[in-house]
């Protein structure tokens, strides 16, 4: 029988979702979950996502790096920023907290489902095949922007979304159907739809527009997965 | 300047817009506003939307017909449905009390606008030329299903995003972005698209697949305009 894909837009709509006996997939591509999977590339020991800046804190006195933003900017005081490059070189071994606007929050609102994944335009064929082999029903859940729908989240929704269907999954609800002809009427060029979003607009005013564009690409780590085990995110 | 365009996937996000100085207009493609634009071609005197099937009943007490549905189907006791061919030869210069699972909650959310106004594929030419004249940013606010965005309002509200688009408005959020580019992935298959809705497929459940063929019409009535004025819908 076919499995399920549902798609969640935002964490706000999330408990219309039943998680339970399902691999919830998360993904924040500006930048949270894209900084995840390059932390994991760069062997980073875990990761654990917190809601707040005081456990982050918190957690870097006990010898953790600290990480993250909020509004779009590093947090005073933190270690690293939300950036893929801040993780290049300096994470190797370690253990690195993070606390995110958008990212961390879907991550906890994922917890009731049977594995929690992270979800990434750098790793989406790693993800695709991992899925796969699970052989379990799919939640993708867009972590958005302040609890709103974005562009770049549901894009890669979308492109998940197609590429399962390949492989005898069906879509299952409203989002899931809308995300993949999002994503068809944007195939040819996703980094042009993906720049056009609200979030990358208030990105570039930082003049981060290089995160942005290594954000955007796809299958730079085809091979790796994250997934959160108990509170930490680790390589699978 | 360009007015805005900001679309509301579900009602469950309308606090994430300021709706102060702006235009609502609310759309139930299945099937609670498309009913509502039949009625007042069929010179209904005014629609009073409630939340529950009590304030329903006690509008009726006091000579009001009452119509509506929970679930799909029509409420025990009442006068009429949610078909708009329920409305048909039987509603002029009457008053009718109207509560609906999704359409009166997503009216009732968006009071904080300058004006709510009543949105549906009969008569989206109608709604374009209003909003034209009205010269104010619109908020398109889409009824959803049990909270969940939908297939149906999106497709609308990417049509009359499109429309607008010709006229000086432009897209503000991510949701309005994304209504539009769905749309125009469906725009010669608006039909076919519609009907693979969940909301559709529960509907033809109830055998009333006409409903939904008859709610998908585009400008059948192109001269007419249902508007919230304090408590009662009314022609404009």
């Amino acid at each position: 029988m076919a499995l399920t894909i549902e798609v969640c837009l935002t964490p706000k709509l999330i408990n219309q979702h039943l998680l339970e006996g399902k691999i919830a997939v998360v993904v924040d591509i500006f930048r949270a979950t894209s900084c995840m999977i390059t932390a994991l590339v760069e062997n980073v020991k875990a990761i654990y996502p917190v809601s707040t800046v005081e456990a982050c804190l918190s957690l870097g006195t006990q010898g953790m790096l600290t990480a993250g933003e909020r509004g779009g900017i590093k947090i005073k005081g933190f270690d690293l920023g939300n950036s893929p490059f801040d993780y290049m070189g300096k994470v190797s071994g370690k253990e690195v907290a993070v606390s995110t606007t958008n990212g961390t929050m879907a991550i906890e609102k994922s917890k009731n489902a049977e594995q929690v994944i992270i979800g990434s335009f750098l790793n989406i064929t790693a993800t695709l095949n991992y899925l796969i082999d699970q052989n379990l029903p799919v939640v993708i859940h867009c972590a958005g922007w302040k609890e709103a729908p974005n562009i770049e989240d549901t894009l890669y929704a979308g492109a998940l979304t197609y590429q399962l269907m390949g492989h005898d999954f069906l879509t299952e609800n409203d989002a899931a159907k809308m995300a993949l002809d999002f994503y068809l009427q944007n195939k040819n060029s996703l980094l042009k739809m993906a720049l056009k979003s609200d979030h990358a607009e208030r990105l570039k005013k930082f003049g981060i527009t290089k995160d942005l564009n290594f954000c955007l690409q796809v299958d730079k780590y085809p091979h790796l997965n994250g997934r959160l085990m108990g509170s930490k995110i680790v390589k699978i």
